[in-house]
């Protein structure tokens, strides 16, 4: 079959590799019909380390080709979303819906998923992992029920852990495509001024649509202060830090107000939060990670099937595997925002 | 009038200084009944930064002795408990409970109140400030009212923003008076399993009082592992620093479970958390900060009242005003656990 490899920065091809086979009772084979490039692949086709070799890709729907004799929920013939974490199910995180978290996984270790970017993937602990879906495999859906694999459930986890509320007050770092699907996330949980950071026209102009009320195009203490001054002085009450450079994390914390929280769900690249006395003083909470999307996609399919958000619209281009390495080339010189495949 | 004046580190000196007087017409001047020493005032009393010439003491109960002409709520003869942080009650942050940062009040600047350990004290904003009590000055119960102005307040504050929940699990990082009402707190809020971190074996027994179901006294690593092995490997759901230390905050971070919180009272005597990327990983939550005791008498004040919760027993020596001195002294090398004052 064919997958996506990433060499070495920059260096990213399609190749012919062994076919996903069964390896575990547990297991089982999706013939992927959506896949995706996401905001952290570009990590390592920057350069990023242990990259040599690795297959990628960690969003994709599919069909069920084969299980494991162990597999008694997932069905062959079944269209499947697949969260970017594998899960077991029942461990004691997976029942508080930390899925992330499952003590049956190293997800970020050895036991991580192989590459969604491909023909077709092995999915370990499939009754957990998968959500069946009834849909057909090209239903006009197919973009936005993409995005509860890993983008709108993420943006969706930095509103919850920043504690969007209704009539609230909220802040969006970064405009990427985990960005937007922020702003759509704050607005579905009833914040009233939702501020987007970022200067991308393009991008600027979606989070619009998706309801941000006010964007802040500058960075740094210029972006901070414009914060403010949207906010009589006070900073907001949900930051969703939507990017995990360590100046963006600066901003977050500087533009959060007392008793606010910071929802992190961008890869952070840097190893401490400074300001511990200035967030203690100002009661701030700190919270997020990577994103339970598995838990999230039964509140979220729902809005999703109705049309009540749009993620999908983050998808502004469309490819074969062929296309892939040009896909991240694009995604990388922000000429795509998200770039949706189908092998 | 007699109060407390810090000089430098160690020496600390009861004298006579002018008389409180209302100087605003929110104000009320209250004789102080009952005050005490904080383990916070022991940061000055070993030589931290500005001390020269500090009134001391922030915890207070008293009777009103004279108000101002704008003062409405409060009457003269009352006896009120005094929070540690004043506030007008009405600004957006008081609405939410979050009375530490009342925007009409530079708490942690020039606003501050002067200091409890005095035969009297003017309580600016005292509509805001003061809760009134239905007890006469000496009532039985005065030393657990008395921790409802911060101790009390405060290890609650650290069980609240540590999510401590029904049958859950906590660890409490400190056996000093904050971390024993942690334990009291977290008992209260439903914790099945306390764990009590400290190594002084007549607060470890008034922990296990408290409800402390298991104890560590080992430090770092040493400490960080019993923790571990006590929960099964995964660490606890809630953890309550109430040191401050940077070493405190680091065991904090290593024994808190994935999804698990940790609630900071402990005046934080470090610039950066340590760990950013493991607290992402694991979906950790940092909080906490100064507490809003105001807002929690509301509903601590009942249980105080029933006996249902006995605060007041962190205190274990009564002075008065010229053994304040002693007091200190005798906190800092551990002889007392908690001083109160009768000026």
């Amino acid at each position: 079959m064919r997958a996506t490899v990433m060499h070495k920065a920059h260096d990213v091809t399609i190749e012919t590799v062994p076919d996903a086979v069964i390896q575990q009772p547990t297991d089982a084979i999706i013939r992927v019909t959506r896949a995706c490039i996401c905001g952290s692949d570009l990590w390592p086709y920057n350069g990023g380390p242990n990259v040599e070799g690795q297959r990628m890709g960690h969003e994709a729907i599919g069909v069920v080709e084969d299980i494991g004799s162990g597999v008694e929920r997932i069905r062959r013939g079944q269209v499947v979303i697949m969260p970017f974490a594998d899960s077991d199910g029942t461990c004691l995180f997976c029942e508080e819906g930390l899925q992330t978290a499952c003590v049956h996984v190293d997800f970020f270790g050895n036991g991580k998923l192989e590459g969604a970017q491909a023909e077709a993937l092995r999915i370990p602990l499939a009754d957990g992992t998968l959500y069946p879906l009834n849909v057909g495999e090209d239903d006009a859906l197919m973009p936005a029920l993409l995005t509860l694999s890993d983008v709108m459930g993420t943006g969706h986890h930095a509103a919850v852990t920043a504690r969007v509320r209704p009539g609230g007050t909220a802040a969006v770092v970064g405009d990427g495509a985990v960005g937007l699907c922020g702003v759509i996330a704050a607005k579905r949980l009833g914040a009233e001024q939702i501020i987007i950071m970022g200067r991308h026209p393009d991008r600027i102009a979606l989070a619009k649509e998706f309801g941000a009320t006010d964007v802040v195009s500058e960075r740094g203490e210029e972006g901070v202060a414009r914060v403010r001054e949207l906010t009589g002085g006070f900073g907001v009450q949900s930051v969703l830090e939507c990017v995990g450079t360590e100046q963006a994390m600066d901003t977050s914390m500087s533009i959060v107000r007392p008793g606010g929280a910071v929802g992190r769900v961008g890869v952070p690249h840097y190893e401490a939060i400074k300001g511990a006395q200035q967030m203690f003083y100002g009661n701030v909470i700190v919270a997020g990670g990577p994103a339970p999307t598995r838990a999230y996609i039964d509140e979220l399919l729902p809005d999703v099937m109705d049309g009540v958000i749009e993620p999908g619209r983050v998808f502004d281009r469309t490819i074969g595997l062929d296309g892939v390495p040009d896909g991240y080339r694009a995604m990388n010189e922000r000429e795509a925002l998200k770039v949706m495949i189908k092998p």
